[in-house]
């Protein structure tokens, strides 16, 4: 089969549309991704490769091949070794999500950086959390850099916009981790961690109506990353949950 | 002051050199970055600005001034906001890390990607380890990206290489961070943790001389990023230690 290599073509198209704007199909890159989300059975919309046959040995679908120019020109592809994997973008709601009655409830607040909110929504899957809520001011968790940072989890957690509003009349018991927090033990259950943009911190009106924890820390830092502050507190109530 | 425009100037070339050898001196990057590292004691080779007033209130020490053109020309700028500082670079010997028996020593085996050394040399501060040990395979902790990522830590924490032979010559008790291994509790004092590279893990030797310890994870992820194993790993072990 010939190689795709026009910018008109319609998959060339699509999977531009998912890569930049993302908000009916995202992008998976690379051909250890693509199958693991294969793996625990997320079927892609299609494979697209640059034909360089040792990644598409690792998928186990037909791939649509694309010449290595017109693939490179998709952008984004220095971590696709010549695979990219397009799905269905996972639609949920803030609701649903805060409906659960189950394990966390992660909600970020004014976290900027895509590694960061990627990283959060893997360590959800991790440790079980029943989604991820996106206040005002994060980034875009179905951009590239924040799919890439989840390592296909964001197929797996449900993620949603959420309003400080809609958190707070949820009833759920909330619970806010700033450095002038108290050092006690993460919530197991039915309740919602919220974790703040590093600057500045979880804001106030949402913090006023929280528990504010603390993680200890020595005194010879200022703060702990977002994500690092997330691993620590979700590992911790996980543990604690399963016992 | 007339600002200095040339790539001829010996500071350009000495703030060139930090960035891309680092071997005997580093730069930090940003205003806030500099004036920390100025408040917990270290004092600044120079401090170069590229003339933004804004950016140069927050530090408190008389910068060389470039045009913008050649500040940019340093490259690693978008994060500096306007202010770099030069400092020396410390240097640490991993026989006076392995001689301690404090706490922790953190010991990574080819951990390649720098924002996760650097993040681990932050956590590393955060959580009052003594010192990071990096065997063969990971990335420079003193490259502008790792050091942006240690949020000034790299200046704080003893970093050193080391060889397999050297750990193990130390007669450290050593536990290694695998899925594989058994869900106890971190060690507190007076042993090292090594963190292996996320895909294969603490290589065979040092693995088979070590207590294989697990973070329990569910089974809907593969694995955790490394930097979020050591953020669960080391603040445990520095609250138990604190009790």
């Amino acid at each position: 089969m010939k190689s795709i290599s026009s910018k008109q073509n319609a998959w060339y198209r699509r999977a531009r549309a998912a890569i930049h704007q993302h908000d009916r199909e995202i992008v998976i890159e690379g051909p250890k991704a693509v199958a693991d989300a294969v793996r625990v059975g997320w079927r892609p919309i299609a494979v697209i490769s640059d034909g360089s046959s040792a990644a598409e040995g690792e998928v186990p679908l037909d791939a649509i091949v694309f010449t290595r120019e017109l693939f490179e020109m998709l952008a984004q592809t220095r971590n696709a070794q010549g695979i990219i994997g397009l799905f269905e973008r996972p639609i949920h709601q803030a609701a649903a999500i805060l409906a659960s009655r189950g394990s966390l409830i992660v909600a970020l607040d004014g976290v900027q950086d895509p590694g960061n909110v990627g990283t959060i929504v893997r360590l959800a899957a991790a440790f079980e959390a029943e989604g991820v809520l996106l206040l005002p001011g994060c980034a875009d968790p179905f951009a590239p850099k924040a799919v890439r940072a989840s390592a296909g989890a964001i197929l797996n957690v449900p993620v949603a916009e959420v309003t400080p509003e809609e958190i707070m009349a949820s009833q759920l018991p909330m619970f806010a981790a700033d450095r002038a927090g108290i050092p006690i033990e993460p919530p197991q259950r039915a309740a919602i961690l919220i974790l703040g943009n590093e600057g500045v911190g979880v804001s106030p009106p949402l913090r006023e109506a929280s528990t504010v924890l603390a993680i200890p820390i020595s005194s010879r830092v200022e703060s702990l990353n977002v994500a690092a502050a997330a691993a620590i507190l979700l590992a911790r109530s996980y543990v604690l949950r399963i016992g």
